[in-house]
């Protein structure tokens, strides 16, 4: 860093995104997007006069946005603020929810960004490790005196909690903000937001990234209380008032109202999950039980580093941690049916 | 707020952006938009194709994006960095420069958002009036042991300093970062840009909002030393990497090489800000000189919130502060030449 740059930060590990290779055409396993395209509707919104209408500042309240979200989870448009992806919001939270005296709990194992925002926003953090075989126990959280973020399911693990585990901690410590990051419910766990309204201190955040098939497009949002909802929007409208441009603005729209192809991309995920799962398993992997369009598996017979790089060599791209109790693992993103019969067939070649 | 809110921001005041009502149609002169569309090759470029294929992630390093600027600029790749708009990067380049030890400086009469983010990200700040005309004496800002913005041209006032006397500045505080915020520069100013190879210590900030007809897009971009761009990025990392969705980057790319459509739409912009100034005068208002895409024009006639309030019902929407020294001023943005007539034969109709 140069010498203008604040000492306060010195210690700042930016997050490692995963990679993005431009040097040959990989099947891309590793940053667990949509393997099926923006729907129809989304590419009928985007057109050419709403091109050219760029000129134009985008809608700073999201009133079209936030009503299609608002109407789809059953609740009051006054309960929802989308962000710039789902990590924006996830920021904002942090940076309105905690301080000096209210640290940010998360678990030693899970999405790498919650420990980042903390230091860079300047608040303590609390790392809570996993049990052993990677749950979530609700009853360490208890009593912290902090605010809590949990990814439910959880990555890179899969695992998810039910609702009303989570809801043990909104009502032992109603002091605190307790943030559910939900980027991967829709593929198979059960979401908390029909909490919302009986929990002030509950705030869900989503993404459009994974089950709506827009992770270029930028675009998260947070459901919970008026109160709550108001406090983001405070940070938001300190920050960056206009944060979701126009085109996001309508894909995202678009992609809320259209059920039908949402179904329709989320069963197939599912069902290939399913079906890479047993195959995994009939390989002798360690494979752990998955609510999310990713698999969290171990080989009996390859360390999970040189495996990643044997897969790469085969134009195969997965997700490996090289962190304590995880790196003998790879999260591997569900694509195509076909591509995870390419994945099991290169797996089957590498004696893996 | 609720009481989830942390107390560290109970002061926060949030930016309010201008008025974006959507009860009539209004001639929008309020946000400095431009008035001509995102150009043809934009058009082209956000395509059905790039649509559908949203579902991936974007480049979190934006290499067309920043080769298309650095080209345009005359610098390295590794001297750019885009944002989600210029407020973005600006964000970003407070967090990165600015601490306890270190204020951010800047004018009383400038863009509203530099205190905002100082109080967001904790930072004090230092609050320098402009001279009784409005200009911006860089003597005032020597030796204050302060992370420096200017806004050249500055808002809403118009006016604009001279790059030798930034560069005064630049050599009188070597330790401290000069942020020279160009979001009006190309539409008559001179740019700071050429001096980002002599002072590792100065950051140029520019935007698509303006001249290059892309506010919904939201992009911004600073130029600068490899180090503040390496230290920008640090930020940026820790925020948010894939904060430019791909639809913007592509637009963004597009609209960075069409000179000719970025000169037609300046050009038209000047020449219509020059006829409107003339006009104004006629009719006896004071009018700010403006190198920026925009006028500060007070009636001899009319309290400038009277006739804010006059235009608003005449369908003619233009911006007020009620802030101390400028509160009988109107900043008007320059739209067609149509809609400048207009404007005027309102302002004869009101008398003003």
């Amino acid at each position: 860093m140069s010498r203008y740059f604040t000492s306060a930060l010195a210690a700042l590990e930016p997050y490692t995104p995963g990679e993005q290779p431009q040097d040959r055409r990989y099947i891309k396993l590793n940053t667990n997007e949509s393997p099926y395209p923006a729907g129809p509707q989304v590419v009928k919104a985007v057109n050419a006069d709403e091109v050219r209408d760029l000129r134009l500042y985008s809608d700073p309240t999201c009133t079209g946005l936030v009503n299609a979200i608002a109407a789809r989870y059953g609740v009051k448009p006054t309960q929802v603020m989308p962000g710039n992806g789902s990590d924006e919001v996830l920021s904002f939270a942090v940076r309105a929810f905690c301080d000096e005296q209210t640290p940010l709990a998360y678990a030693d194992i899970t999405y790498g960004f919650y420990g980042v925002w903390a230091k860079l926003w300047g608040v303590p953090d609390r790392v809570i490790p996993l049990r052993e075989d990677f749950t979530l126990n609700v009853e360490d959280y208890l009593g912290l005196g902090a605010t809590v973020v949990i990814a439910n399911p959880n990555a890179p693990t899969g695992l998810a909690l039910k609702p009303a585990q989570i809801e043990r901690l909104l009502q032992a410590d109603p002091d605190h903000v307790v943030i559910v990051d939900e980027a991967y419910v829709d593929f198979g766990a059960e979401s908390c937001v029909p909490l919302v309204d009986r929990y002030p201190n509950l705030l869900v955040v989503q993404t459009f990234s994974k089950s709506r098939n827009l992770a270029g497009a930028r675009l998260g949002f947070a459901i919970g209380s008026e109160e709550l909802i108001a406090d983001l929007n405070r940070v938001k409208f300190s920050y960056n008032p206009y944060n979701i441009n126009r085109l996001t603005l309508l894909a995202g729209t678009a992609a809320m109202e259209d059920e039908a192809y949402f179904e329709e991309c989320t069963g197939k995920v599912r069902a290939s999950r399913q079906w890479t799962a047993q195959a995994l398993k009939k390989l002798g992997f360690t494979v752990l039980d998955s609510s999310t369009n990713f698999l969290f598996a171990a080989s009996s017979r390859m360390e999970g580093g040189a495996l990643y790089r044997a897969l790469k060599q085969e134009g195969i791209l997965v997700r490996h941690f090289d962190a304590p109790r995880i790196s003998n693992y790879l999260r591997i993103t569900i694509g195509t049916q076909q591509e995870m019969e390419t994945l099991i067939a290169a797996l089957e070649k590498l004696g893996a």
